[in-house]
């Protein structure tokens, strides 16, 4: 299998998924809000979460279009903490994937409520997702999803992310803002494959491993492409970490040994669910497909 | 009974709820924003939502306390609705109950922060509440939860009340304000109860036009208060709506003519559950409470 080809396959769905639900929800809501909350959506992206679920429920036996909402929810997610990112009082940036960010095109004050918007929106898609999946099913991933973009999720890691500004590197902190700022969704995101199909505790302990690993891999070779990426393929200047004085994995251990434990990592992501058949083979090619993206 | 005595017996079981949930949940979340986060949740207030959730849980034949953790969700969405509408963003408030607003105590990023990650967390605790409701009543309320939160209710409100800033009074669009802005959240609250117990159809829909009824008047009553209530006793400003140049019912029609729907409102509320027994008496006391502010 082409590994590409399956995450253009895939995206696609999730794309037509996401434009489809909000062309049709909360028609009542003020225009501004609902094209706000579209233009951020619809901006493009790997869609890496959805796809990590819905590969995550093949694995796990499932055909990945069964659970097309519910894994769509958390791109809806991740859109809402982009927004929110953005805004002056945050990280300041004025583009986002090439284009400019919501509060440059609609203002801080619709900004903020459409990322509250898409986070309470993201919620009620999941349980929309009918099918195949029982409500006990939808209600455990309901808790997953919550717990992994809350305070002790997402959001603790964005907190630590800005008190971290300008302060001295602190391998402690840094690993504690990668697990929490997007190694908490990611890990999610596999787990939530899982637990929409009701696995059992080994598959869904193999499972979180892997998501463990690629959630952190993702982020240090997220890091190593803001050093050495191409200014056009990441849609915003290069080095903008360090013009912010972010603490980045590269700049508390240099390129070559972030590089090192990415390869570690992935490798680690790869043993956890060598138990799988070839069920699994779409989590096996997005682990190879991330550590790829530096080369 | 007393209603006073009810409301006071009952918004201390939520505030207990409340400073319990918080001190246990997401302790590995960054000490400043559970600060940020309690902060704001423990500045008082009536708790009217929780209060309204478990009068209408026991007008169902429940027992309140049942559903204490579900029904403190409620304010803990409308917590997190005060710390994003008091950003300067948005209405640029210092005050709130009578103390500096998040934003002036921890900073914008924190307050924007402290507000996503109390809207998640309010799922988590809803989804907490054990006891004898049952999974699908809990996953029922989720959803009437997020709908009355999202971009078709609180949110939609809150941005078509930006919108509306400085322009020409108009009856619809404040109409939208109060139903959305905080009619919706307020409606939620009665329909939780009675979703919490299952409660049959037509029930439901009693209680619904119960909840419409008093969410707007108590919006309207907040209007009129806003222009002729004591300082001391709103904990911020009188006349901060005319400041601001809000939509509000007294700008709109008079004070005199604002106060005879409100009084119309209340009388429909209790109209609508006026085939409920003893059982409704906290739910009746509400309605009466609420008027009564403005004597």
């Amino acid at each position: 299998m082409d590994i590409r080809e399956y995450l253009n396959e895939k995206s696609s769905l999730v794309n037509g998924c996401i434009e489809k639900y909000f062309t049709e929800c909360c028609t009542s809501a003020p225009d501004v809000l609902r094209e706000s909350m579209k233009y951020s959506l619809m901006a493009g992206g790997k869609r890496l979460r959805p796809v990590l679920a819905m590969a995550s429920y093949e694995a796990c036996g499932g055909k990945g279009a069964d659970i097309l909402l519910g894994a769509s929810a958390l791109e809806v997610i991740h859109t809402y903490s982009l927004i929110h990112d953005d805004l002056p009082a945050m990280d300041d940036d004025d583009l986002r994937r090439g284009r400019p960010t919501n509060h440059k095109v609609y203002g801080e004050a619709i900004a903020i409520l459409a990322g509250d918007g898409l986070l309470t929106e993201a919620f009620l898609m999941l349980m929309a997702n009918e099918g195949p999946v029982s409500r006990d099913n939808i209600l455990n991933s309901l808790k997953e999803l919550a717990v992994a973009a809350g305070p002790a999720g997402m959001v603790g890691g964005q907190v630590m992310d800005i008190l971290s500004e300008n302060a001295e590197p602190d391998a402690h902190r840094l690993e504690y803002i990668h697990t929490h700022k997007t190694g908490a969704l990611i890990r999610a995101s596999v787990r939530m494959g899982a637990l929409l199909m009701g696995a059992d505790e080994a598959k869904l302990a193999s499972l979180t491993r892997y998501g463990e690993c690629l959630g952190l891999a993702f982020q240090i070779v997220d890091d190593i492409l803001d050093v050495k990426g191409d200014e056009k393929e990441l849609g915003k200047p290069v080095g903008s970490d360090e013009g912010k004085n972010k603490m980045t994995y590269p700049s508390l251990y240099g390129i070559d040994s972030s590089m090192e434990r990415a390869e570690a990592l992935i490798s680690e992501a790869l043993d956890s669910i060598s138990a799988f058949g070839q069920e699994a083979g779409p989590l096996r090619g997005i682990a190879d497909y991330i550590i790829r993206r530096t080369h």
